[in-house]
């Protein structure tokens, strides 16, 4: 079973706050006002334009993203909180 | 007799809060702001885009849903309290 | 003499609350904030798109609706209430 | 010399609140919040779309309209309160 | 020495408020929340549409016109106060 | 070393406010919630339209302008503050 | 390792407040509510215009830009505080 989101929803797997990436790039999470890394786990077709089709989702599944502390929706899966926001609010992708 | 949405709503039957699904995805109804699993009873014919054709709606009766807890409205049919959406404010599809 | 609605509007005589439909749809009085149903009696051209082109109304004269128990505006037709409300506010059709 | 109202405005001359039209609408003048009844005297080009035309207005000089009784713009006229509002405040036409 | 309103801006020299209109029509200026008359001293190129022309501005030179007494821009010439509004404020031409 | 303003940003080296103006316009600093009078010192592409186009900038380096006192931005440049506004904040050209 | 912005977002390596450019431009941090230098480190694709197609960004890697003290998000990178911004935030870039 899997969670397919919506439009141009993003399903993300937060990773622990308190991991450093190897490019030296903290999140800490007493700065609880930060954006936070996660990985993506799922994510929608888009958000359809004016002319009906879909604009492309920016970021794909296994992409280490950061995105914004609070906003969008949470989810339990198998014990873990996921994520599921737009991909309007994520704010860059890890490389 | 049955209800045929209007635009992009959809209305869905809420699944039992408690209710675990297969997947270990977990909405405990004692997380009240957290969203809601549901069944897709019946789908509108899509929004109205500027070109004034319509956005197909990106689920289908039959699908299990999650949505916000809140927003939207409610209805009770024979007897079950049932919610009318909009599609842009359905989260994800569970596959 | 009779009213012709303007724009997207639609002119709607409330049924009794307490009337309860034969599919088993109920919506009571005593839930103040519940939808209401009500029947079609006269539909507007349409909104106005970008193109200049009206978008044809949903609903039909005749048709028995379900609409939000707020908004829109109140007029008195032969000592009977009714409702005018634009067709984005009217949540779905009963058939 | 006359009164040449711009964009999607129209100048209505209000009917007497304790006016009964033959078709037996009512709109009290005690009903404060309820919308009044008027004639058209002026009619704006109508709004222009975005594509540069003008959308036509859906009233005419000599309409009777229903319209809400507070918003728009109130002016004199031979010490008679007119009102001038746009087009998309007006409710519906009585024929 | 001139002044060149830009985008759909209109530069207006108020008429006294005392002042009665041959055609009958009166703003007296104790009534503060009323509408105002003045002339028409300067049009902007008028708004830039999405296709990127201009949408032509409704008013010209030497119109006599209907507008809010609040909102808007104040400049003085002359030692006379004169406003700049934009073309949607504007009510109504009187001819 | 200059400045270059992006979208439809206009930088403005303001005129001191007792100045009077040729053709006796003035905006008194006294009167502290009146527009002010300044001279362009850079102008930035224009804003992108829907089409992906730039609409061009209606004022050009060198001219003098109205604009609010208030809104935009500040930046001190050689001890002097310089204002950061948007196109569609300026008012008018003087001429 | 390096941060990828999305859609028309800026990573931005603030300048220290003290520092004065060659030009004269100073943004001194006692102003608090003054917009600050920085340099660009990395540039979005560009927001996806209603044709589908992507606006270009208007600063590239390398530029030195006067954005606003507060809005955008923060993120260390190598324990100095970086800034993303989206590009309608950036005021003008220093040449």
């Amino acid at each position: 079973m899997k969670i397919e989101p919506l439009d141009d929803r993003v399903l993300i797997k937060p990773l622990e706050a308190e991991e450093k990436t190897s490019g030296g790039i903290i999140l800490p999470d007493a700065a609880k006002e930060k954006p936070q890394q996660g990985e993506v786990i799922a994510v929608g077709p888009g958000r359809t334009l004016d002319t009906g089709e879909r604009a492309p989702v920016a970021v794909k599944k296994g992409d280490t993203v950061i995105f914004p502390k609070y906003g969008g929706d949470t989810v339990k899966i198998d014990d873990v909180e996921h994520r599921i926001v737009r991909e309007s609010d994520i704010l860059a992708i890890l490389e």
